[in-house]
């Protein structure tokens, strides 16, 4: 595995998952493989889960961190091929990525989606010149139109939690009161397309994820539809595609609840976090034992483990 | 020890104190206990010993540490249950709490009083909001009304340098020009009452403390008088209690200086740090041989490695 | 040696290179002298490569490392002697230095010049301070007048790509939007100056650098005739020394081209970085394969190395 920005960059999937969770049931009988080296992460964004849980995966390989929230500790990186830097830039990305390359075995960036330029946006940018530039792996922590790490966690999460052995699986948008990225949805249906489970989208019209994404998966405009059967509920925002970046109006009723809950088969809620208690979803439904987003968080750990010990084990 | 955010979470001081004093002796002799374990530090606020202190403990047990700026560089915290989160908060301490718990095998968190609303700080709302839901031991960096690190640290520096069993101990108020917590000055009164010392109190009238600290320890409210005889003065500025979160007026002549400190017994001068010199106390005495505020602050390393350390142990 | 803030601090230079170089050949052959060491990093600054390649070389040692950006994360300092504190700063250099020199065998400070104040710049007014206070070593992770770090990386790797004994090494002036400090022009300088390099300094008229640096070498304001023949081109931009800290008008002319570089003798181009693009230098030099720039920012890492070797071997 050359570098993690998506699942098209993971060779083998159910070697991956594997390792996952031999990570889980183990974690440090792998630290004779990290010692002396070195992971970066930088952060052009907030961040919790990812912060830490990447550093923990790190720390539990036997490997150095050095986190670096960029943008405010460094200097304003250039994107542009050709641009004469006499602006508020201060360094071009060319430099940056050559530079960490070399302090670094391994560099996790995260860089939110602009939602501004969706061409731009879903050309991942930022993300692809530091990939052109960088000598070492470069492991996405979000990117702007993908959260691999999510993915696979959900997808850990999912094989974990499992009843039988086609689950459906239910991607519900839900609402918020500012426009998201599409990130976590994208990379939820691109996991879950990979997986031995019925995946179903539900949104209200508008909402479309990009075709490239959705691709064959289903798309069923009646949330309360959607639910039936549905063995896990997948909650997330996002904004909209086309016109790039806009929330909707009067939406609330996009809520999950327990009402809507009971309409599956006793389904485990998942959301990626942070929530927005009683927004995206209500309380009842966040603090009943079939919620999963702890557990997934959780597993955050362990998915950033496996990635890093595989670009060790490659070294 | 389940915790440490109190006095009144120590089983056995006399044990806590001979832990800090060995740790100081042989710093490193138990690091095959903090070995694969990880201290989050959380700070809402800013902080220099602590933040520093805290991480070299750490190292010194053998553990990770992962620091974060919790506000500045996670998301915007809700700790009202039931909140409808459609305004700034970002993610409920439930949440945070139950997550961070997975990621780190203790917590220190420090969320100074806002001194704006006595009952929530008195409550210790946030911190106990933090406490519900963690499943790892929390260790309190400074919370609202109280900083038990700095009041163990202040009674290991007493005990090493008094020199008669039963010294008098004064705490005095202190001029500063902005409105202070009263954290410091609780928590050292609260751990002088465990220890064997005659305790004093003295400040302008209107600066009591609260009662539920204050208990029977004399208040004097001439500070000439109250020096008489002293062995130790511990300066701390701290606002009123009631009203809530007041400076003084004109109460300059409150600060520390060589003539007051001429009254005493050859006293040692205390601070828990930062000072601002010639507001809270004149030049003189922080330059004197009898200043102890450097060996407090130093102090600080060996408080936290006998917390952290009482946590491993128990684990 | 006692501290590294110049090349004056350097004994034996020759001693200090050959470290570096055995650093660079085998970087974790001493790691049992940093063991239970620890490195403290304050930064004034923002900072990418220094702030990184120090952490990578103290990781390297085995030391421990705590980084703080110590004027957003901590106390506001106060310089002044006998200042009576009433106003902004919050903490006294005093305090500050003292304190972390119990927390830390090595401290190592970043605070750039003012450019309003140039008494103080130069008396470096406020490492002065922190190194009279502390009691361990302090690396300047460059100063107001110095970046010796960068100076010895840029000896380390004109000593590496030197295809004769005596190199002409030029130092030239090079365009920027906004005025900077002197500092590295002023280490560079003083670094080729113990070197066996033939030093050419040009820069426009107005932009001379203190006598005190500059001494007997020469200067030339014709930046194509100092060109002739060279070896190794450092550009910098600096600000006006007299009066200080002024930026040119109309000075886009002295930025390097390729036209420029072909004056010289195939000469390698070097920029301590960060570097903006088409301002300082056209991209046409900094892509060729005769830019050591990445080079250069790689060897900061054993440039610190062999300083914090140095003082561990010392201590």
């Amino acid at each position: 595995m050359k570098q993690f920005t998506s699942i098209k960059d993971v060779d083998n999937l159910t070697d991956l998952l594997a390792i996952a969770k031999k990570c889980k049931e183990t974690p440090y009988q792998y630290q004779h493989l990290g010692k002396n080296k070195t992971l970066g992460l930088l952060f052009f964004n907030a961040s919790l889960r990812t912060r830490l849980s990447t550093q923990k995966a790190a720390f539990n390989l036997g490997m150095q961190v050095m986190t670096m929230n960029i943008d405010k500790e460094g200097w304003q990186l250039e994107l542009e091929e050709g641009a004469i830097m006499n602006q508020q830039s201060q360094e071009h990305i060319k430099e940056a990525a050559q530079v960490l390359s070399q302090y670094c075995d391994c560099i996790g960036i995260r860089a939110f989606a602009s939602l501004e330029d969706r061409t731009k946006d879903y050309e991942e940018h930022l993300l692809q010149k530091f990939i052109q530039y960088s000598s070492v792996p470069i492991i996405s922590l979000e990117s702007a139109t993908r959260h691999p790490l999510q993915g696979f966690t959900d997808l850990l999460t999912i094989e974990e939690h499992k009843k039988h052995s086609r689950p459906k699986v239910v991607l519900t948008w839900a609402p918020h009161p500012k426009p998201l990225p599409q990130a976590v949805a994208n990379s939820f249906v691109a996991w879950m397309q990979q997986a031995e489970v019925e995946l179903v989208i539900t949104h209200p019209k508008g909402f479309e994820l990009t075709p490239s994404v959705t691709q064959q998966t289903p798309v069923v405009y009646d949330q309360e539809e959607a639910f039936q059967e549905a063995d896990f509920i997948y909650a997330k925002n996002w904004s909209t595609y086309a016109p790039y970046g806009q929330v909707g109006v009067d939406l609330s009723h996009w809520m999950i609840d327990t009402a809507k809950m009971a309409l599956t088969n006793q389904a485990y809620f998942m959301h990626c976090l942070p929530v927005r208690r009683n927004v995206v979803v209500e309380d009842a439904v966040l603090d009943a034992p079939t919620a999963l987003h702890i557990a997934q968080a959780n597993n955050r750990t362990y998915a950033a483990q496996a990635v890093l010990l595989k670009f060790l084990q490659d070294d």
